[in-house]
């Protein structure tokens, strides 16, 4: 095998596309079923991915006229589906902006450990005043300061995750001793956003902690990831945006300290997968045909901080939009937008096309050969430690990935055939955490 | 058969008295051990039980020499138990002083819906100034502080659940319209604690919505419980006691316009069940045997308001003791704790024994038939609507119940032989509550 290659399923309701409800072959309740999320669970174990993904955000989204809306908590959901699994890993994401750190480390702690070691967090900070208006506010928190808000807010969650040393239960029974209370590190926290005084209720799992993820782009989100990302989720259009951020956050992590090979970087692909590539083509213009411009018109607005007024279907973007410092979420995602819109010349209603299938993310229609090619370059042009699978329609676009293209990347050595570890952070060749708190015994 | 009997399981690591551990048979790592929990409910499944229950608090309880003191976040926990069976409620612990509503609701929605409408919320307002401390605060808020944001936290969450119309999906996959925007009613809620704008992004479940449990019994915790309470756990160590807040807690909720019979009372019991009497007392015994006072002093002294250095293990309590009014949390376990040293006569360590099983609930040691008597005799007196069993030993004390006294109580027609509905409100004979949202269409 050459570089191991990491690939995660990102799960959501019917597919990535955002028609994908309106095929024949969709069940439009899908998005709160749990069978059905149970089902690509195990699809995407079958073929040995080294995990499943959910986004979140703790507001509705979107019109609920476009799309399936239904969003079940992703801790409460990735519980369901380690049941129904055995080593796939399990992420989840949570915000640092809606959430208090005792309750959210606690909850990835245990579903960790109910899990064997599974679970991962996609660390967010939450963009939009809809959802801030959900928690007490009438005002969406400046980007920094969600950021820095987040910075304290995981390294709070680290003193939790290692508030137990691995060996504090005794288990005495002789002598009516449980726990050893010396063993146990209360945080003793104090900063500008958190006070947490005492110790997790619940011990370290069997990786230690769970996995440390980040998706945000912009030089916040780039900053953050690299002090604290283990693996990092993207979106780019070209190959080479997709290596300018690779090489970039490698080398910010090496700045920090730490070993870039302890960073997996995937970006995302929308793959939609045909016997021919024309048949691929048209799969594509399916969906594509089957997008409601009005629904998704507002949302474009929205991104690009403008008034839907200011677009129209059949003309490029306004030559005037506000740039990527005026705005205060999704930041990195509004100028992949602007840039692929400009670059390529594409009308308001062309771009809505090209983000209907993954909101920013490449996507890429051909056969699977075609399929694991594109992977296999990215990969070896120094682009990506592998991928971030968002199958347009689910279950099937992910059941075409997992049969039809994860066979050749087998074959090519490129990807396991068999799960060698049980934990996340074994399927991503990451290193189980020491407790920090634990002195670490002199060599002899 | 008379009255319907409603059971529930008080599940607790490796059981409720506090020295169950020790014990040759118990696991002790069994607290975190995710199929440890399935077996227990599996077992209480077998039994046709109403439900399971976990308590919480998002704090490390006690000295872990004690006793096992890992708890695994209820909602993950029992949605791992939803996966692991069909029928059975499922009732989590959360708090209001520490979690905001739009997140708490979601999660109780979440379960609900994955566990096919059997969610139930104990709703706790979570005393003690080490939890207090794990969230910014360095006091804890004043006991009617903390029942009155209870209060404005459950009026959002059944706004929150109540923001789908039970059809507010369309599914329209001709016109490519999902959702009825009509049909969806965000809380636009402001109050003295909350402002949540935002509809949920979660539908309704089979039962409409999670099932409220509650389980205060000071004078705050019975006025919340009969305003919004559908079941009440409770603690009492006599029947007169029993009887006395059964009776005043079906009063105050007719007081509030509510049919008392859609308040469900259960008594905690923790049964320790022999061959013979003699067998059951023995077992108790031996129990009591293994408690270490001098992890149970400091604990008691913490209930009673008072420092350690008062108490003389082989002394009577002492004579002078702050009242219910002058402490903050636990009021009315702290006032069941006195009554029953002074009018037992107890000293201090044999108080400790009597709150090592159950703290504070009702101990009784006896036959299977004698278990089966004590229960249909304070269901008859109108003490009871079911019983919250606290097994003193898992899962062997769960087991013994089932398969021992159950089978009893089903002989005599008590208790049903056979699940009649599917969803937690059935078990509990309770309505699925109407969308408050929905105008009721006239009759024609």
């Amino acid at each position: 095998m050459t570089r191991p290659l990491h690939l995660n399923a990102f799960l959501m309701s019917v597919g990535h596309h955002e028609a994908a409800w309106r095929l024949p072959e969709s069940d439009p309740y899908a998005d709160v079923d749990v069978e059905h999320f149970k089902n690509l669970a195990r699809i995407a174990e079958r073929g040995k991915l080294d995990s499943v993904f959910l986004a979140d955000g703790p507001v509705l989204w979107d019109q609920v006229g476009r799309r399936p809306s239904g969003v079940l908590e992703p801790t409460v959901l990735l519980t369901a589906l380690a049941g129904a699994t055995e080593r796939i890993g399990l992420i989840a994401t949570a915000s640092t902006t809606y959430n208090e750190p005792y309750n959210l480390a606690r909850r990835f702690a245990s579903l960790d450990i109910i899990s064997g070691g599974r679970a991962g967090w996609n660390i967010v900070t939450t963009a939009g005043l809809d959802a801030a208006r959900n928690f007490n506010l009438d005002h969406l928190p400046a980007h920094r300061e969600r950021y820095e808000r987040a910075a304290e807010f995981v390294d709070v969650s680290l003193k939790l995750w290692d508030s137990w040393a691995d060996d504090a239960v005794l288990a005495d029974k002789a002598n009516g001793v449980w726990g050893d209370a010396a063993k146990i590190y209360p945080p003793a926290h104090s900063g500008r956003f958190f006070r947490v005084a005492g110790a997790l209720n619940v011990p370290r799992s069997a990786q230690g902690r769970p996995v440390l993820v980040q998706a945000g782009s912009s030089a916040n989100g780039r900053d953050f990831a690299a002090r604290y990302a283990e693996a990092v989720f993207t979106a780019h259009q070209t190959l080479a945006d997709a290596q300018e951020f690779y090489t970039d956050l490698k080398r910010r992590a090496a700045e920090h300290g730490r070993d870039p090979e302890h960073v997996k970087i995937l970006p995302g692909i929308v793959p939609i997968i045909g016997a021919s590539a024309a048949e691929a083509r048209e799969k594509e213009a399916e969906l594509n045909r089957l997008i409601r411009p009005d629904y998704a018109l507002p949302q474009l607005a929205t991104l690009l901080g403008i008034d839907p007024s200011e677009l129209r279907l059949d003309a490029p973007l306004p030559e005037h939009l506000p740039d990527e410092d005026e705005i205060e979420g999704q930041k990195s995602r509004r100028t992949l937008v602007v840039n692929l819109g400009r670059r390529e010349k594409l009308t308001v209603r062309q771009i809505i096309a090209r983000l209907g299938g993954g909101r920013g993310h490449l996507t890429f229609a051909g056969t699977p050969v075609q399929v694991a090619d594109a992977i296999s370059s990215w990969q070896d042009a120094g682009a990506a430690d592998g991928f971030n699978v968002m199958a347009p329609v689910l279950p099937s676009g992910l059941t075409d990935f997992v049969d039809q293209v994860v066979p050749i990347l087998q074959e090519r050595g490129r990807f396991r055939t068999e799960y060698t570890g049980h934990t996340l952070r074994e399927h991503y060749g990451l290193l189980r955490p020491e407790n920090r708190n634990v002195p670490v015994p002199a060599l002899l």
